[in-house]
């Protein structure tokens, strides 16, 4: 029984700091967090963006990550897009009596390397433990604190008529890996989430450009969610190419044989930007540079008709409305 | 099917959108919130105190509060516990599918009371639906941003010689009224769940004096382990009067029935201060004022002797190791 988590690692007691201080500390350790006070301090001053995200990913081990490297990554990405430059998290876990600590152990390596790859610190934290069977395996909550630059005014609503619809690479590609281990899929080319860091993207496209709009993750609910939510919050509609839409080719095998829309499938690792026309080519070219950006493409534009609606343009030529997704493509996404 | 919460209400599309404007943002409303961006912006400048905690009790209604209070009031008073001013809080729902959206929307009711009691805006959040038995009920994470007033250093390694430890009031409420609801016990005198904001009750405190060294709340593990991280963060020792701690009859009697020591039962409206000994006095007679500090008394202090080491002077004149709780006394406490 040594080798599992104990309701007693929950307690507040000493077996709760003994798991702190043996096996969270170490791995985590940074000036902030060490002090182990209620709350973490920190020096700021500007304008900062806050975010929060809980991640329930089913299984907790995928293909190209996991729930810990997908927590880190998810909010770093979420003060991103804000344009902000990520610079602390909190870190909050919600374990099952009985998680194995090796796969506990497994986790917060993740989260280490993952930290250590997007640059931020995890300078506050929280460890609840819940009955057998009262949560599956584990939860892991993180908020994140960034600073936004001077100059700095990205939003949902700032869409632009004739701006152009930039996206960072292929679609899809974390929910079907997802899909493909919960179900024992296989592929012949294996499908790997895309989980990744995107702040680095990120502050290379805003050096080369100051007249970046908008700019989102498209995770739960797709490509397609992302560009509805756009075009609501701009009050502006959205025309998108589908043969300029980045797609593996393992991905669209698996779509069609499950029967999902690709533009409804969730990303862990991409971004859309909405940009002035005339800089878009030159953001583009930035982001190429980027091992994030490689196959990035102008997929589409904004349009001051159908305010508030997608359409997509589609291979054969037809137009379609690309609505937000209604109903549940694949619970525990992320 | 249509009044409990269905797993597309996590799905990040339609009635992910239909949860968010409809139940939350009603009750919630402010215009960073408002917003729906992927991170909230607001400007600050200075110390500011970042702090996470994950809520998970059951049952999630209980005599005097549920978890939306508890979630709002338990990151209200982890900021508060560094002498900083609560600004922001983010918030993070994990719902079982299936969940009654009549319950739903009380705990949302609950959140929105007790932040306007707080003076703290809830500025971003996230909502995530958990297939059915996958997790129990409802679990909620809340962070917190405050900014800690110039010249604020309260640490638990601040503890100092001579220093007399000051507590808020009767201790062990909350644990024992979590414990008589899922138990189904009943006292003559019911008790209640203590949980309340202690953001105002530190203000004043600060106020009163600049010599406040520790601030902390005896949540999990309760008192006795509150003291024992206060001595060995500041490598002292202290001694505690047993004949000095309030508690109420009700406690003392459920205590004593259910074989719990009182020092080691949750609290979670409550306090405990390690102040300049010439102040002592003048600080608790200001807490007196407070509605969260009327039962305040110093309870004890702080010596060189037996350094990381909490002792017990016991009504029959005996003294007592008290350590930190090893086991767990009650799970899903908060």
């Amino acid at each position: 029984m040594n080798d599992t988590i104990l309701l007693a690692h929950g307690s507040g007691g000493k077996l709760s700091h003994d798991l702190i201080e043996k096996r969270l500390l170490p791995s985590l350790t940074n000036p902030m967090l060490n002090k182990l006070d209620d709350s973490a301090i920190f020096q700021a001053s500007g304008y900062l963006a806050f975010t929060t995200d809980s991640y329930i990913v089913s299984p907790i081990f995928f293909p190209g990550g996991d729930i810990g490297k997908l927590a880190v990554y998810g909010t770093v990405n979420d003060l991103s897009m804000n344009g902000a430059k990520p610079l602390y998290l909190s870190l909050s876990l919600i374990v099952e009596e009985g998680f194995p600590l090796s796969e506990f152990d497994h986790v917060v390596r993740s989260i280490k390397a993952a930290a250590e790859e997007a640059e931020v610190d995890i300078i506050t934290g929280d460890t609840k433990v819940v009955n057998r069977g009262q949560v599956d395996k584990l939860f892991i909550n993180t908020s994140g604190i960034g600073v936004i630059p001077f100059g700095i005014d990205i939003s949902g609503a700032n869409a632009k008529v004739g701006d152009k619809v930039i996206l960072s690479g292929t679609i899809g590609d974390h929910g079907i890996a997802i899909m493909s281990q919960r179900e024992g899929l296989k592929f012949s080319t294996p499908v790997e989430s895309d989980c990744a860091p995107l702040n680095k993207l990120v502050a290379q496209m805003l050096e080369s450009s100051s007249r970046i709009h908008c700019l989102r993750d498209p995770t739960r609910g797709g490509l397609a969610t992302t560009l509805n939510e756009f075009a609501r919050q701009s009050n502006m509609g959205i025309v998108i190419e589908e043969d300029k839409i980045p797609i593996k080719e393992g991905v669209k095998a698996a779509c069609e044989l499950l029967g999902f829309d690709p533009v409804y499938v969730a990303n862990e690792g991409k971004l859309v930007a909405v940009v002035e026309p005339d800089d878009a080519d030159k953001i583009l070219a930035q982001m190429k540079q980027n091992n994030y950006g490689r196959e990035a493409a102008i997929v589409g534009e904004v349009t001051n008709k159908h305010p508030g609606r997608v359409i997509m343009r589609t291979k054969l030529g037809h137009s379609r409305i690309v609505d937000m997704l209604s109903g549940e493509l694949l619970p525990r996404i992320c």
